[in-house]
């Protein structure tokens, strides 16, 4: 991993705090001593993290001017009660202190175990060397302390503008488990977490639009396990720095910059060794489009099928049956890795040749075409493998 | 398996066809020379099976008089275009004429991989000893003959009625995987099939309505991997030859026989060690209990974290939280196995003793109270284990 500095205006870190039982590093911040706006992106489910309740007050308090973002990993601190609630409090404050700015300016999030409080006192006691060792080259540290299950870190960054008016947008992202992102605006919850940074001009509401139609494109196209975590979170922090006010073209670089590390999130999926893309067009309308990619994309029997290398084509024709899309199957055209399965209502002629090369490439590529009408989408998702079982099997103990 | 006798009215039968590549029994037949009423659940996936599509034509023209059942393995003959239709009429052609009786009066249906056309030579070649071996005692071979990935073959027998008009129910089914049912009345598909035979005497209409209310109470809260298959079906055929006319008591039996049967699909699951039994009270409506004990059940890590042993409660707490139901954390109460582990909007206490007999036995007890109101459902399932991937990677290959 090549060093990532920060876009001009933040710095960042990432220490061991002795929250994951490994010993490894677990407490993150991003932090912006002038301020940045800010939006979010958080879970609509309704066991929502004690942190992201917090988030979600400061944000409507102070999305003009926040100042730090803070995560830790090895502790979700969900499902806690009002003692979670006053843990997530007490972290905030003590960081609000050492940083000199209000409570209200500082965003918090947490990703691990369900159901266990948060060890504040050693969060607390790691503080110090977390804010005074953050720096410019810090992200790839803060990435790799918010890691859980994750193999790899996720870090991009794209060059977005004009050579006359150039910006940045520079992400980091965690996520191999519990992953079935639904987000809303500002209404917290993440076992995926992303922080985007930019160096790029935006107020807080053209920033919390252009991610929501950036998420739409991203995050809320790729789903692991088909578990809506209670901490999901998207966090964009825009600080000025570059004074570059495009919108439309931070929403572009925002959404590559997404669609990026939600494919890296993919790819690490828990036991995953492929990344599958359903494509679905000819579709009545957008949301039958998106009913069959995501039913294709969330079926057992075809993720173990990948997983497999086994070409059991059935097991597609059976989720798209059920997805609940107006489907006729005299139209129905499937293809997978370029070789036309079903067409005409019934199984294309395949040679054995081609059957060898289907679901075998580390991306695998499944194409739909309804052929009703123009309406098209798509979902990303990665095999389903004994690993995935054996890392979910053994996760608290 | 004790031998389990007919119900008055039928014959049994199970042979090899040759249509597994195991070169197992894979062939089984139901005969009811003197004619039985009939109803069908089937499923609604609308990728349907061809040998359901003819089950669907004969009953609306013989609910009244049906002479034969007739069930493949090894092939389920869905997705196989008009080439799978002409074979699905073959078949019932050719059992008709060897039955005398007319095509409309014999139901069919297939399991196995979806997309392979039916060996019809093979299936026709073993019809003389399918038709000439069936008997009285034969419901353990045509048991035997449907199973696919099953690892026990599934047959119940309840006696019902009173002692001076008692009648009986005697069902058998299959189904390992492809198991989340979703059935209409009579209208086609199965990768769950269950034949249930009664000497009791019913009308085709009081037959679907019992047929239908039964399901909802069994087969349709189960879930194995939430792929609904294209070729799921439950057979009920009445005889009357005991001439017990007793609707509810019919409804009952058969609503007992299909529990039964619906466990026994659930603890044989592919790869599954572990019957989850969840139920949920307290909630606003049916529909929400439903969907709370739907949404834990059919969770991935869930599933995963009982297969582990792992009272990772955390998820069941997220689970329930991205149902979609009416929830309060402030009122929920989760249980597990008799031990309380969530409740007050906190964690519940409990001791490393209480915490290391949680997802330990054979059947698994979740116990959710919403705590809002008194409608209440439940829903069963199995651990999701790493013989399930195992298993599903390698099935056509």
């Amino acid at each position: 991993m090549p060093p990532i500095a920060c876009p001009a205006g933040f710095l960042a870190n990432g220490v061991r705090a002795g929250i994951k039982v490994s010993g490894k590093p677990d407490l993150a911040l991003i932090h912006a001593p002038q301020g940045a706006t800010a939006a979010a992106m958080l879970t609509r489910n309704l066991v929502r993290a004690a942190p992201l309740e917090v988030t979600a007050k400061h944000l409507a308090a102070s999305a003009h001017d926040i100042r730090a973002l803070l995560i830790n990993a090895g502790c979700a601190n969900a499902a806690t009660g009002a003692e979670g609630m006053d843990r997530a409090a007490r972290s905030v404050r003590a960081l609000a202190n050492r940083l000199d700015c209000s409570e209200a300016q500082v965003l918090v999030n947490s990703t691990g175990v369900i159901g266990q409080q948060l060890p504040i006192d050693r969060l607390e006691s790691a503080l110090p060397a977390l804010v005074d060792g953050a720096d410019t080259q810090g992200l790839v540290r803060a990435a790799e302390a918010i890691m859980t299950t994750d193999t790899r870190m996720k870090i991009v960054s794209i060059d977005a503008g004009t050579a006359r008016a150039p910006f940045r947008v520079t992400g980091i992202a965690k996520g191999a488990g519990m992953i079935h992102p639904d987000l809303a605006p500002a209404v917290p919850h993440a076992t995926m977490i992303v922080a985007l940074l930019t160096d790029a001009v935006a107020t807080p509401d053209a920033l919390q639009s252009s991610l929501a139609a950036a998420c739409e494109r991203s995050v809320h196209r790729i789903s692991i396990d088909g578990d809506t975590s209670t901490n999901d979170a998207v966090f964009a922090l825009a600080s000025g720095v570059s004074k570059v006010d495009d919108r439309s073209a931070l929403e572009a670089a925002i959404t590559e910059a997404l669609r990026q590390l939600a494919m890296a999130i993919v790819r690490d999926g828990e036991g995953a060794t492929k990344l599958i893309h359903v494509e679905v067009t000819g579709a009545v309308d957008q949301s039958d489009a998106l009913r069959v990619a995501r039913t294709v994309a969330t079926s057992m029997l075809v993720r173990t099928a990948v997983a497999g290398g086994d070409p059991n084509w059935g097991r597609l024709l059976a989720a798209i049956g059920r997805s609940g899309a107006r489907v006729d199957l005299a139209t129905v055209r499937v293809q997978a890795d370029g070789v036309e399965l079903y067409a005409r209502g019934g199984p294309a002629p395949i040679t054995p040749a081609q059957r060898s090369t289907i679901f075998k490439n580390e991306q695998v590529e499944i194409s739909i075409d309804l052929g009703l009408a123009h309406a098209r989408d798509e979902f990303f998702t990665c095999d389903l493998t004994e690993e995935y079982v054996r890392v979910n099997a053994e996760y608290t103990t």
